[in-house]
């Protein structure tokens, strides 16, 4: 709330919109006198922020399910969304981009990979496409052992050897979930079949993603791991312009390096694809199922390996119901999210089963 | 000849040009009642060709100086050029430049690099480049020391690591002269400073070259060393049509490694860049003088640190003009070729000096 307050005073915003009611309330009270700002709250204080009519660009950077409301209203207002929330695609990508083209909004991607993925396809055409390849890091636990993996903390899952990020997609990054939502996310926004989508580990980080064309040419984009070069992309589209990032040293790069995924040690990543292929509401279980998974992880309720179990288990109960409504995603996600603490809690009961 | 009378009985081409007058005459006896070719000879031959009006794509890989002429008068004709002799940029990229300008002749390059920057250039702003960054393999002296530099033979050099191409180039890239005309090329293909290009080694020869932008993010073109990549791409641009090349198998790659480009190592990089420097008819002696040096050394009449040697020799006795017209080029490059084959014949004469 500080750093709110802080920004608030810098920025004068009109409207400030945060999670929930009490926040809302303290931090109105806190300001009262000093600023005209107008706090909001709530899924309904982010729509109505994401749709103003004063603006022309929406961020969408909130963590999780709870992004997806707020940015298909924005969507839906013909705003440009610059698009950092993943979950949103992963769970109704096929409604966002129905409705992206018919109110002619422009989504552009802030996640490193789809940053790379679409400068890779700019100037090239679509048709030539072979396949997109997203890296993957690998994360810190690339060259555990199977039994290692099983007593994983929070605290070692936390520490990305590469990038600096939210918890939760720091987990994401040690499961490979994150890469499999992202596999997702790419099939929607670069409009793909999952067949033209690899995904190769290269430890390094520096090659953010590529795409193979279908005369051999490949085309990657590179650059260090900072988060500012593709937020500044999709805010400067299509342009480059000069910011405060640290240059790319190529000489003092170790050697860059790639391997296949070994799925069976990443589960997550094969049950993402599992969901992808069977389409549907089945993204959006996935996903809601990860989310309260990698929270019990995170409260050391569960252990790093029964992240993809309580996901598989979820999946499995799970009839995919096509996606026509935002409704039928937001069932399909509370229904997942019931079902996974439901099996936390018997497991819970029953100890470690 | 067998090769050339093949192509003919299999393409059938309405005309035909070679080298010399001899060659020329052989081939049209041993034709004459087999076919209706046309055949030509020497550079008046080789403009009729690429001038016809029939003809919209004129492919420029005539090796050195000889493909200066033709290039030029291709894009006179306002042909589209995919230019494989960097010579012509080399000698009058000025020239070349402002006249496909006029005539509405585009030029694309085949060079891999040239093609791999293209490839990183398209759908990004010019405006937003901060460095062109073209990889050198380093030939396969990259490890060597000085002395071992100076017993270097004809044979040794003619073993490119990567890459298998004609005697020429193949020498050029041991002396690392063929990046030095390459940057000197890049700087009239992409109207860049050269203050713009950078040079980086990369032994594996996988990423072809680089765009650095503004923002900090590199786009790079990887792929096989495979011209028949660089090839396709200039004749079907901006497509990137299905060809029979190997697709690049990136769990197959040894790690992917740069290092700073050592320039007293390899002097004929200096003596390219210094050229480019002065400018106007500097590169074009300097290119001549190259061309004079690696026939020598190919016919063992000198050794391989004798080649940089007699190309500064060369350059120190000339003032360079400004390119205004192809006359002044050619006269450059002769009094060049002349000057570096009076050095050649007082070094027979006067032994090891």
């Amino acid at each position: 709330m500080e750093v709110l307050a802080q920004q608030i005073a810098e920025w004068k915003p009109k409207k400030v919109a945060v999670q929930d009611r009490h926040t809302a309330e303290v931090l109105s009270n806190r300001l009262s006198g000093q600023s005209s700002v107008k706090i909001l709250h709530g899924t309904g204080g982010y729509v109505e922020i994401a749709t103003m009519t004063e603006v022309d660009t929406v961020v969408s950077a909130i963590s999780g399910a709870a992004g997806l409301i707020p940015t298909y209203e924005a969507v839906r207002a013909g705003k440009q969304v610059a698009l950092a929330n993943k979950e949103t695609m992963v769970m109704a990508g096929q409604l966002i981009m129905a409705e992206a083209a018919k109110r002619g909004s422009a989504l552009l991607p802030i996640d490193s990979e789809h940053s790379a993925i679409l400068q890779c396809l700019r100037g090239h055409s679509r048709e030539d496409v072979k396949r997109v390849i997203l890296t993957a890091s690998g994360g810190p636990f690339l060259s555990f052992t199977p039994s290692e993996m099983k007593k994983v903390t929070a605290e070692q899952a936390l520490k990305h050897p590469n990038w600096e990020m939210g918890p939760k997609v720091t987990i994401d990054s040690a499961t490979l979930m994150n890469k499999g939502l992202e596999a997702i996310e790419a099939k929607w926004f670069f409009d793909l079949t999952m067949e033209k989508i690899g995904i190769v580990i290269h430890p390094q980080s520096i090659i953010h993603s590529m795409v193979e064309y279908n005369d051999g040419s490949i085309i990657a984009q590179l650059g260090v791991p900072d988060m500012t070069i593709p937020i500044s992309y999709a805010l400067a589209y299509p342009r480059h312009l000069k910011i405060d990032a640290s240059p790319l040293d190529l000489w003092e790069l170790e050697s860059l390096t790639f391997e296949p995924v070994d799925t069976e040690k990443f589960p997550c990543l094969s049950l993402a694809l599992e969901a992808a292929h069977l389409g549907g509401t089945m993204p959006t279980v996935l996903n809601a199922a990860n989310e309260v998974a990698v929270q019990a992880f995170l409260e050391k309720r569960i252990g790093f390996t029964d992240i993809p179990m309580l996901i598989r288990k979820t999946m499995a109960l799970h009839k995919p119901l096509s996606v026509e409504t935002l409704g039928t995603v937001l069932k399909a996600d509370s229904w997942a999210r019931d079902k996974a603490k439901e099996f936390l809690a018997q497991k819970a009961k029953n100890g470690n089963s």
